[in-house]
């Protein structure tokens, strides 16, 4: 049996107060300059998971995450989740995962949240108007990197545990976090870890809360799906070495036409999926889902104006939506090989690699997905009658997450934000893939949930990324009443 | 009027003897290790002229092609050519180009030597067996960045000039060099600097000398044309910056997907040009030409495994030789502004543009090909009613050279292979483009020949460029040989 952490002890001997949302909120709001300030002190970290010359402000974001938690009475662990291999084959220790409990009471149901703190790339001249990591407050926004993904959301879920710690109420739930530090490079380590404590860390938690999200508007949002995706490479390989394309133009098949001609099998003009079988296989989209759609608020001429294109590939919010998020999608992201610097060079590259990916939706399966993209490929390949070689690889295989809208935990996401922002959820998909809500899924079985306070237009992954004091602020008080909710559902038996 | 360089003023008053053709072979032979070791020197000298950092080590190499010649008793001057401009708007001092004379009597005929002592950039981290920039003689051939693109070369132009000096042999035509430094990134400001000196250093030229080309086969060559290039930029921007693939996948029609469709436009599986006006305007093969070609030493096989592939875009010699000289191609070179680097990224370029080339033949004229291609291209683009932009440009636009065989030059290079190599040369064409020779055509009027010394296996611009022994001091024979030969075309007023 587990000592109960020291200060779990010490409550036993104070006097518990009831729930009461108000004296919460009023400590949020007479808080929030510490909030700002740990954000702060969080930002300043460059916990760029991507550059490994950062990987020691990783570890040390790891330890003042740990440090954290640790402060305010949790049960926190350091999980070794083992090395990286480098493209030139060293070794690097990848950053510990952190977990922590707080156990308010063994008989209630345990929510456990998932978040990150590694931060996509961020500098000054790649056209940030503030320095990435110098957290900077212009008309209510905090800028800085990571703020919005995910540190603020980390962080407010703290301070929601936090606030009920100040004010000596129960937290309506046990709460655990699993905090990781390579999510913006793909979790490595983290799906074995949640396999190997499934019975351990995870064996009482009931349901999964992720908060690495954003919402679609103005309007507060509940996310109960995610695209997966199939990333792939074409490699086509012909002679040896790059040749001159003077001396050498004319002689040889070059690999760039095949690729080219290949790649250009994939998709229509109007981004239609040419390969067989896979907009067959994608669940019809139900006249009530339709109807979710055109309930959603969603302005496509702003969502136009902000991509800055003078028409959309749908031009009406339910197919625009609807192919955001539960219809597949072919994006080709380059090509490894050829010559991409700005100038001119007359090279014809030896070998060209093209990466693509599509985007997974319920009911493809990346499995067949692979199979039916690889045989495509090398038919349209072959029908060039090219003496050149193609090698066509799955690099990640990542399979959507679609959530049970009726389960418990989405009645209670909505009562906690009418509670905070007195409106209806917007119930949203998202078109990206977070593969940890899968995994969870799959793993543990349990109910899981995303409710984003980052704001539509953050720029997570761009420059000038922000989260805005008021999401902040009020995304801690959508965290505190969640809990509470998330109470309820027992009751009820839900 | 000029003043004699004193060394001329002192040969005046020794004894001057006649050509002996046998003395200045056993001159070349005895000097050899004297040869190789001037290499050594030159090739430690890392003058890569499109690495700007390395610009103080060209600037150096300049200086001591200048040092050598003046050495030598030749006028020489350091012409300034100007500035280039950086891609971030700085502006660099270009290597000044290295213009010599060594008079021997005005009443003979002028030949003017082109070189350039620039490189190609060369790292042992590319798969170089050796140094780059350490000569390294391994069974006969000497290995080093440079060497036979071109800095062998111009060594045997100098050694040559030497070795009559050395015999006090009177040079059978007068000899001017004009050496730059700029040669593999484009030649900027010579262009400008051969207008500018038209008519003074230029004006008493009779003939153009140029070895900055290699041998198809281990049979010597003579080389009569060059193509050009047409190099076009397509560049197609879409949203205002880059976007996430999973969040915005499925709604914007992608700049890539765009840019692929109308590359595949450009040309056939196998090979065939599909922009209409191209083919048509080539001229035709004539039954001579033929002829040539199939009296060329070339070995098909040997040239397929060399590349490294199992078939060929032709198989038999004609074809093959006639698409490598004389008939225009497609290479797709890569596209910049999409990911081109190892792993995985998700992301959905905003603006990519494609860099391809079209290899420019007689009677091709760049300025009509610009204005096909463009065409072609926007009437493609136009037919996917993409609402993204094209913007075609044509960045180069090199005629291609072609000499006329019947020009006293080349039976004068015929004798001088015979004399030192005891064979018939090769006529052979380059598909490559070196476009100071068409300047030189266009500029001066004058008759141009190339004679290569290097060998067909050099690899330059490769990785483990090297040059023979044997083809350097050969090749310095050949150049003493044909300065003897080219006074000849005078006497018999060709």
């Amino acid at each position: 049996m587990k000592l109960l952490p020291l200060s779990c002890v010490v409550l036993a001997f104070t006097v518990v107060h009831a729930f009461r949302y108000e004296d919460l909120v009023e400590h949020v709001d007479s808080h929030q300059e510490q909030y700002v300030q740990v954000l702060r002190e969080w930002v300043a970290v460059e916990s760029d998971s991507s550059d490994v010359s950062k990987r020691a402000e990783l570890h040390r974001m790891m330890n003042m995450t740990a440090d954290k938690l640790r402060a305010m009475g949790g049960d926190v662990m350091l999980v070794d989740v083992g090395e990286q291999e480098l493209p030139d084959g060293q070794m690097l220790a990848l950053p510990k995962v952190v977990t922590a409990q707080f156990i308010s009471n063994p008989q209630k149901p345990t929510v456990c949240v998932y978040g990150h703190v590694d931060v996509q790339p961020g500098k000054l001249e790649d056209g940030w108007a503030t320095e990435p990591y110098n957290l900077t407050e212009i008309n209510g926004n905090l800028y800085g990197r990571g703020v919005s993904d995910n540190k603020a959301p980390v962080l407010a879920w703290i301070h929601a545990v936090e606030a009920y710690q100040a004010l000596n109420m129960e937290l309506p739930v046990n709460v655990k976090f699993i905090i990781e530090g390579m999510e913006e490079t793909g979790s490595n380590g983290l799906d074995a870890m949640i396999v190997a404590q499934k019975d351990t860390f995870l064996g009482d938690v009931d349901y999964i809360i992720i908060s690495d999200c954003g919402w679609l508007s103005l309007r507060p949002a509940l996310t109960y799906g995610t695209r997966g995706n199939c990333y792939f490479s074409a490699e086509i390989q012909g002679p040896k070495q790059d040749l001159h394309s003077g001396v050498y133009g004319g002689t040889v098949i070059e690999p760039m036409t095949d690729l080219i001609g290949i790649l250009d099998t994939l998709i229509s003009p109007t981004g239609k999926i040419l390969i067989p079988g896979i907009r067959e296989a994608v669940a019809p989209l139900s006249d009530e889902e339709w109807k979710t759609y055109q309930d959603i608020e969603f302005d496509v001429e702003n969502f136009k104006n902000k991509l800055g294109v003078s028409e959309l590939m749908y031009n009406n919010k339910v197919d625009l939506l609807a192919h955001m998020w539960r219809y597949p999608t072919v994006s080709i992201h380059g090509i490894e090989g050829a010559f991409s610097a700005p100038g001119t060079k007359t090279v014809i590259p030896a070998k060209v690699n093209a990466k693509f990916s599509i985007r997974q939706v319920p009911n493809l399966d990346p499995a067949v997905v692979e199979k039916q993209v690889s045989e495509y490929l090398q038919a349209a390949f072959a029908r060039r009658k090219s003496p050149n070689k193609l090698k066509v690889t799955m690099l990640i295989g990542a399979k959507p997450w679609l959530a049970d809208t009726q389960h418990g935990l989405y009645e209670a996401g909505k009562k906690a934000v009418k509670r905070v922002f007195n409106v209806e959820p917007d119930m949203i998909r998202e078109g990206g893939t977070i593969p940890v809500a899968r995994t969870f899924q799959d793993v543990t079985g349990k109910g899981i949930i995303m409710i984003p306070i980052g704001g539509f237009d953050d720029g997570i992954h761009s420059q000038n990324e922000k989260i805005s004091r008021y999401n902040y602020l009020e995304g801690t008080k959508l965290f505190i009443a969640y809990l509470h909710e998330v109470a309820q559902i027992q009751k009820s038996g839900v």
